[in-house]
């Protein structure tokens, strides 16, 4: 039961995607037959494993920020922890395993964790004073270069679901993490691209990319001393919004501690633009960084993707990949925009 | 106003892909203000522009089947039509639009059809007889064929979604059909592994696939004289299903008509199984075909995919690419066989 148990990826021949195979996470094949369950949500702090004092019922903490005379084990203001149903364990061995077919597999080695953001149970991201959000990134960070310490992990995901439409169903606010022991085959795609701009160009695409969006300025949300937030001409999804440094920096684990109350800043101004615009809305947030070995690459910049989940993809965006977008990022920008403007008069 | 409403493609320079802006789809920003609207669901056949009768409603009929001495307009068994809200137009030109900057974008051309599946409004493709079920199929490679021969467009997406969870809102059962002018980039990826593995082994990569599946036997699910259906091994969804031609056919558009009886035969099969596993529940099929040009190549096999949406994709899919799968596609495969032997015992 236990070997059934373990995570285990698998590759896609015809696409060259690993696939997640977590059987601790599923539900049995026979539960697909009834109604989705209900979310399972802790309806108060005595239920909920998140909330402080329930400590004890959460996997080993791996790092938590507390006050720096704080010995009270429930005194904390953000915490880490491996996730008690994990897509992918850290004990798993990446050795690739194949019988000469097209069928290859190898365990389901990474790590996979939740970042507890606050203790209060009914706050969210947006909603907390920036000094916190600083906190929950710099946790971010410290997550991020601790487990790149690991040299079977190849890339580190770190993201959030916000919201049922965007894949969660607890609300105590918690972002999630995971490395992978294979560069994902989108990312090593994605790098590519920017690989072949700078081959050709000698500059970073994303770089050139910001530049440009700051020129043509019709797509800006906001932007600060260290960030800029647009909505990318290209948009996949209505609202999609990225968040770019300034300066050219492959690698999230490169951020300066100095540099997250700045990147805090900016994504709270970003997520009350879109809160103001679209409410309610669900959420995915996502850090896109470079892989293992590229930290001080030219090609590559790290950034935040924002997708709020207005639509459903269909048939045709799983079939093809390519995405209808039914609003044109310039009205969304000016939208948010304008959001924005609303929201800092009535504050 | 006019000017605004036409569709445009857009290409995202960071992965290649070409995203469609389609503002005759969309809402009005502020309107995402507002919880999302109700399907907008004709309640009945007075009022459901699908529905026989109605055919005055719909933009003008590109292709129908009527019995041979047919001659009363509503007198459909099935029905296509351009769609009213098109995400691409036949009337919009490919050429690349660029100054020199990364934004590059083209006309929205191409063709998006839908395929009125029955007059019945109340019935589902599974529900139909293997006779109806290979009529629409019917329809499919007819609008394949012909579409095929505007040479502007190097793709064609026909696809289906069933149910709000797969991204539809109108229940009169209908298919659509997208036609890109350009190959998807996801596609384009596809083919190119496909051709890769040519290249070394000599052998179509889902021809020795199917083969391979066939001889494992645990993750198939049904077959008859012409195609077989099986979980694939590295499936990114729970209960996903592949149907797969036993013979070489690198086109959907070279299908024989004398095949697509078998072919409606185990896609009413497939979908039985999923239906008595799986109930309820939403889905989206595709058929994948090869790009114009390539279709008496070895290397690409045409096939149907269809996928249960009983998960939500979230920040760790959309960020990385990669899926996490609950379900093992032996466990799955397992109960689709059992499903379809209870099914097949209680009729």
């Amino acid at each position: 039961l236990l070997l059934e148990a373990m995570p285990e990826l698998r590759l896609d021949r015809t696409t060259m995607d690993w696939v997640v195979f977590a059987p601790s996470r599923a539900r049995r094949p026979d539960e697909f037959r009834q109604a989705p369950r209900p979310a399972v949500e802790p309806s108060d702090a005595a239920s909920c494993p998140f909330c402080p004092g329930n400590e004890s019922r959460t996997p080993a903490e791996v790092y938590a920020i507390r006050d720096a005379k704080g010995t009270v084990p429930s005194d904390w203001k953000v915490r880490v922890i491996p996730n008690k149903f994990p897509a992918l364990r850290i004990e798993e061995s990446p050795v690739r395993v194949s019988d000469g077919s097209l069928f290859r597999r190898m365990g389901g080695c990474g790590a996979h964790e939740v970042i507890i953001e606050s203790p209060d149970h009914h706050t969210t991201l947006l909603e907390q004073p920036v000094e916190h959000v600083e906190l929950v990134l710099r946790a971010f960070r410290a997550r991020y270069l601790d487990l790149m310490r690991d040299s079977r992990f190849q890339a580190i995901v770190l993201f959030k679901n916000q919201g049922e439409k965007a894949g969660t169903s607890l609300t105590h606010p918690h972002c999630q993490l995971v490395a992978t022991p294979v560069v994902p085959r989108k990312l090593r795609l994605t790098y590519q691209v920017a690989t072949d701009y700078f081959d050709a160009e000698g500059t970073c695409l994303y770089c050139v990319l910001r530049d440009e969006e700051l020129a043509a300025r019709d797509r800006m949300v906001v932007e600060n001393d260290q960030f800029v937030a647009f909505v990318p001409y290209a948009a996949q999804m209505p609202f999609e919004t990225w968040i770019l440094p300034r300066a050219h920096q492959a690698s999230f684990g490169r951020v300066e501690v100095a540099s997250l109350r700045s990147l805090a800043d900016i994504l709270k101004k970003t997520l009350r633009a879109l809160d103001c615009a679209l409410d309610p809305w669900d959420y995915n947030l996502v850090v896109q960084s470079c892989a293992r070995g590229d930290e001080d690459e030219s090609y590559f910049l790290w950034h935040i993707e924002i997708f709020p989940r207005l639509t459903t993809p269909a048939g045709f965006e799983l079939g093809s990949g390519m995405f209808i977008n039914p609003v044109r990022p310039e009205e969304a920008a000016e939208f948010l925009r304008a959001s924005l403007k609303d929201a800092g008069s009535r504050s």
